[in-house]
């Protein structure tokens, strides 16, 4: 490990600190009711975080924009998990999902971070960064699948030819909610176990994800402000709640990191908060043929190529 | 096995086709305005059920009373979790939810299960039942919590001395929402794997399990004609629809039949039906202090003796 590797735990958690800054205030300004509600938490066992969520806004019905870094003793579930034995771990990252309240607006998920593996002499054994984003609409507007692809795609084109390709596919793989046969939303970026490889070290994966991170608010907000005044029915509001509950199936039975911090004892209200503000299930229920429900539906079933 | 044992499978579906009768018939007249639908379906490997699903009613506004009957290969996941190899199984069993609008009215749940296993030459090597009850106010009134529990007392007490402390421990062990600390509801039976013991052969099993089946509808509808005409309030709706939020939590993540279903290709929409019709997650939702809703959650938190 060269020295900058001795730092660039410090460097990230500093710029994640930022960016939840910048995004929040941004967000703010956007809603321009709804303030975002901070909570400072600690983590008995080491480390913590800054939770900030908001709620009842004019856009954001509900949503959460949180960060943390925590460190210990690896715990006996993510022991077995990465298939190491006795470890101390640092991991930090920056969270976000918003949902929008109009239908018409579509969620936004999204996740970068950092990881590091210790033995027990306390040299670093191991060090990656993960994360991605993704976008789940309610209604489709193909531009808005564009624009959000396109600033992905840009973000990753500057790193590597083949990034886009390959972690927009990882991504529809990991936003599958199997039970159901269709994915989440129409997916984005994911990436994992970013490690010095591939002509890449860490540094240039410390470049990649940060640049990503950048993009972020450059690839949703023109679509909320495209659509946020839009006028819709109540039925597309039911129709709205519905597919929630399908985000809600995914991140309960099937999100690594959500079940991860439900079964590790991690703050559960900042885990949480990723799940939407109304939510409906109906038995059976099923959109009217050649409706625009039915169109969403049909590329929730076979992810496409969105640039 | 005797002679009997080869022919209980047969008898307790009818059974259970019998009760699901009843039941509904009963649910239908109470309600006095929805009717439930029926899906016949079939499962490809062997087998099917019949669903029947209630909505937008007077009282329910969403439930289902199922019954299947499935047979065939023992599914990989499955013979993992029972630890065996190759096998063959037959399994049939009532599930019933029931969301009431009023949250005056607690939700219920119920289901009664008979499981068989064959060697390869198909000859019997297991059998068992199980099953329970649970009820899950979000207005605790002492005296339906009493009424539930005398009722599942009385009947276990027809077979067994220790089976009512012992199966009311168990679902308050079972229905735990780990993540919240916390119990789902307030409670009642829960037991699995009742095989040839404790001087109960199948015969007596069958008579115990079908007693509690057969209590059912006097354990709950007693409580439902005293609350479906209580008023309420907003706020009471809300604090109702965030309760259904652990409901849907606990089934999501905890719950072992629904994750079985959902990771063996069950009826979806047959497992799903479990899930409430209108939901909320707030952010941080706390009670006030010494309110009605403060007193639910100190019984959850604590699950305490009925009768």
């Amino acid at each position: 490990m060269n020295k900058f590797d001795k730092h660039i735990k410090d460097k990230f958690y500093t710029y994640i600190q930022n960016l939840q800054n910048t995004i929040t205030s941004k967000l703010e300004e956007l809603d321009g009711k709804a303030k975002f509600q901070e909570d400072i938490w600690q983590r008995t066992e080491g480390g913590g975080g800054r939770t900030r969520v908001i709620e009842n806004g004019d856009i954001f019905e509900k949503g959460g924009v949180n960060i943390s870094g925590v460190h210990g003793v690896l715990p006996k579930s993510m022991q077995t998990y990465f298939g190491v034995e006795d470890a101390d771990f640092y991991a930090c990252g920056l969270s976000l999902v918003l949902h929008p309240k109009n239908p018409m607006v579509p969620t936004v998920h999204a996740n970068w971070r950092y990881f590091e593996m210790y033995d027990k002499e306390g040299k670093l054994v191991d060090q990656w960064f993960g994360g991605g984003q993704d976008l789940t609409p309610y209604y489709l507007f193909d531009e808005d699948g564009i624009h959000f692809h396109t600033i992905c795609k840009e973000a990753c084109d500057k790193h590597h030819p083949t990034f886009y390709k390959k972690y927009k596919e990882r991504c529809d793989e990991y936003f599958w909610n199997t039970h159901r046969d269709e994915a989440r939303g129409i997916g984005g970026l994911f990436f994992d176990y970013c490690k010095t490889s591939d002509g890449m070290n860490m540094q240039d994966w410390y470049n990649y994800v940060t640049e990503v991170g950048n993009s972020f608010l450059e690839s949703y907000m023109p679509t909320v402000l495209k659509r946020k005044d839009l006028e819709y029915t109540k039925e597309q509001r039911d129709w709205q709640e519905i597919r929630r509950g399908r985000y809600v199936e995914f991140n309960l039975v099937h999100d690594k990191g959500t079940l991860f911090g439900l079964k590790t004892n991690g703050r559960m209200e900042s885990i949480l908060m990723s799940l939407p503000p109304h939510v409906q299930w109906r038995y059976n229920h099923q959109p009217e043929k050649d409706s625009e429900e039915e169109k969403l539906l049909k590329v929730l079933k076979k992810p496409k190529d969105w640039v």
